[in-house]
């Protein structure tokens, strides 16, 4: 039996992901950039969200709803505020250029906020804020994604898993880094299950026709993902409400599909028969941490803030409290060393990508 | 027996809360501001933070922990964002101010984002994104409180209920109003649940082992509420990341007392033995709509994803989804005519505020 995983060096795949983007048209730099979020999603252990996405993009490209060479603008602005237009390009790139944006603003003027319309999927949203990170500011990232989550007491699909990520730097600490979905469990988990032939925990999904389902094959029947919080007793009013706010700041600001309208972003899923604006959206935030007190001071009490939060009594069955982004951090650390695990589906995926594009792997 | 309810119209509710502020020494001015946010929680039918606190508010005034007549002033700023210090002043007035400087600069700069210290209990998270409404502004607000709140994993109070709010305005319909705590539900839910004697579901609490428990009486004996989304498995770590996200920017960030450092609103809570910082904190956000898109465009376009939203075909057992805000709203339009139905233990507690200050009630 051939092994699940296959591993390979982060670099590797990095170097392969960048040749495919430039194959398709996109400039070196702008290859190179997008070929950056990938990877960090695959060092970072967020596996859906790295090269075993290379081949929806290529796919994208292939069909020509992706265009390689966009001439990303702001098309309205206000000191600290900006609405870009990604002119239809790689989410990977507009999202970079629009986030730089947010943070020149937020030099400049002591923070920056941008909403990003006419993009596609962006990658994983923590992959802008540790970028903030970097220039001592805490940054925001926000993004639809094609409708696959029901409001609450909702039997339609009506909103994408819409994360929200932001991020805090520590002193001594890695920084607190937070990125989720507003969907009860990433839609991914469903295939998992799926695949596996097991049957998925009340409270992640309901059926077609509305009712709770703990089936993954009734999601592949027009089913639905919960959001956060899964029924009205547990909140799920509240992971809608999170939901819809990113709805609104990432599309129905900026002038992109929101809700139902999302269109899709794998060839096998259904594009909406209406249009309600251009492409999907995003939303990023910058503010420069010395505006409100010494860099310095600020990350030592981010440090005492997590050595506290470690420091809480575990539940009975639990070694310790977790971090926000503590999972990830984890993974880095392996993964950097140790390479990235693909499963077989994947590097399958890469073989034929490198069969179509001529680039070895 | 009496009635479990007596109604008084909001009016004559507002106008004895702005007395007994003043009698505190709250300036006219401040006292009627203060007693409108309370008076508005009445309206909008979120009866636990109405004027069912005023006696909490007196508390603090009797025990010296609020002073009636702050300095409240911006301790550092750049262009779009400021700390602001609340000079242990009235949660419900420094609030105000703080949320007006957040207005004031996103007027000047776009956005304007302030994280406030040394401040108290500030009512409703939803007054302060209302205000923003009417300058066609997106508001944001936050705020810390005491700890009741477990850390997913946890079995320890480390957070407080940490609400979020944001707002956006319609066209044609009522704004969408978000307003949630990031526990799985509210601590007074606990305690109506004692008062019935009744237990609560799985998922809201455990005891203070750090096992789950459904009894309320668990929680009056150190147990904790779930962050939402309750259980690993049902996303606990998104709330407890969003709890912390509020934690951060409404404390560490400002040098307020974060976390479980938090002093307790009521004279039956335990007050910290350690502080951090000084008071609690809270964090407002503004950015003007005309810095990203035409108002009346934005409104519209909001218009169009609430009729989207309320036409989704609905689950078994309900009939509509609903906007967030809604519940609100409709409380506001009944109670604004009929008044507002106070529990009896309230209007004892008036009662006896009545006596003690010699304003008649």
């Amino acid at each position: 039996m051939e092994p699940e995983y296959v591993t390979y060096p982060a670099s590797y795949l990095k170097d392969f992901t960048r040749s495919v983007f430039v194959h398709y048209g996109v400039p070196e730099k702008d290859a190179l950039q997008a070929a950056d979020v990938l990877s960090k999603a695959d060092i970072r252990g967020i596996d859906s969200h790295g090269v075993a996405r290379l081949r929806s993009y290529t796919d994208m490209f292939i069909i020509g709803r992706i265009n390689p060479t966009p001439n990303v603008r702001i098309v309205r602005e206000r000191k600290s505020v900006a609405t870009v237009d990604g002119d239809s390009g790689l989410g990977l790139v507009v999202a970079q250029k629009a986030n730089a944006i947010a943070m020149d603003k937020a030099a400049e003027f002591g923070s920056g906020w941008v909403s990003v319309c006419n993009t596609n999927h962006y990658g994983i949203a923590s992959y802008y804020v540790l970028q903030a990170l970097e220039r001592d500011m805490i940054g925001w990232s926000m993004t639809n994604s094609s409708r696959i989550v029901v409001p609450l007491w909702g039997a339609e699909r009506r909103l994408g898993t819409n994360p929200i990520a932001i991020a805090f730097p520590a002193f001594s600490n890695p920084p607190i880094v937070i990125d989720m979905a507003t969907s009860v469990v990433a839609f991914g988990k469903i295939e998992q299950a799926k695949r596996q032939g097991k049957v998925v925990p009340v409270g992640w999904m309901i059926d077609k026709k509305g009712n709770p389902s703990i089936s993954p094959d009734d999601m592949f029947d027009d089913g639905g993902l919960l959001p956060l919080g899964s029924t009205r007793e547990l909140g799920g009013h509240k992971g809608y409400a999170l939901s819809a706010m990113v709805d609104i700041l990432t599309c129905v600001l900026s002038g992109a599909n929101w809700g139902p309208f999302a269109p899709p972003f794998a060839l096998f899923e259904r594009v909406p028969e209406i249009s309600v604006g251009k492409g999907i959206g995003h939303f990023f935030g910058a503010m420069e941490i010395a505006g409100f007190e010494d860099v310095d001071v600020f990350k030592k009490r981010v440090d005492h803030w997590i050595e506290v939060f470690r420091s809480t009594k575990p539940a009975p069955g639990h070694d310790a409290v977790l971090i926000p982004g503590d999972p990830e951090a984890e993974a880095e650390k392996i993964r950097t060393k140790e390479g990235v695990p693909l499963i077989r589906a994947v590097v399958r995926d890469l073989e034929e990508i490198a069969k179509k594009t001529g680039i070895p792997f």
